[in-house]
């Protein structure tokens, strides 16, 4: 088992507020505020974050599944799109678009696509994410 | 409506791969290798990402309904432990244990709780996160 850390704070309120997010392996710390989160002030926001784990965790996923298959990857690039909407309760996260490119030799289209379906319902992070849609749409680099 | 980006790549197999994890507003991109995430490395890994997302939504929106009440907050600092168990379909995002501590004048610990508890259920990032139970625990620095 693995216990991974993180820190945030917030000061003030949602409007004027300020607020920083910490990874505790010490990689990164950025400031985030409303109007990064749901304006277009160009910072970090908490949702791509969650953008950026999932499509970490899908990209290994699928790079594990290919090795094991033993058509090892030489790259998977993975762009994750989070949706977040305003509904009736307030903002959710509805959706997250996955798309991966992947340069694998040795095996087909069809193939691929079902690797990352596979990473995409099976990989850690999906799997916590019980409440989002998540889609992928998969090729191979020709 | 937002939608907000973050990419990430996998070269390799599982072990012996590494990956990386970029947030689409260019505030990080970051390392990520098995051993980051399964083992000692001192790097990043998806799971600290998801950490540092729901501490910061979750004092995001603590601060903003402490901010409606009257009472905003000085500062809230929280901490995110994801832990990482490895059960019969593999490793899982089991649980993940907020702990925030809040400078909040003018209201009582009881009150601070209640507030605590109500941003844990209700934040956007908590609320994606329908396989994960989530627990805070709530002080106010004195």
């Amino acid at each position: 088992m693995a216990v991974r850390n993180a820190k945030a704070t917030w000061e003030g309120t949602l409007q004027e507020g300020t607020g920083t997010m910490h990874l505790g392996s010490g990689a990164y710390t950025g400031k985030f505020s409303y109007r990064s989160r749901f304006e277009d002030e160009p910072a970090t926001n908490p949702e791509e974050l969650l953008g950026a784990a999932l499509a970490g965790c899908f990209s290994m996923s699928l790079g594990s599944a290919l090795g094991k298959a033993g058509t090892p990857a030489k790259k998977i690039e993975t762009e994750a799109q989070v949706h977040l909407t305003k509904g009736e309760t307030g903002f959710s996260i509805t959706r997250i678009e996955l798309t991966t490119v992947g340069e694998v030799p040795g095996i087909d289209q069809n193939s691929f696509v079902q690797f990352a379906e596979n990473a995409k319902n099976g990989c850690i992070v999906s799997r916590a994410l019980g409440n989002v849609e998540i889609t992928v749409a998969a090729r191979l680099k020709v």
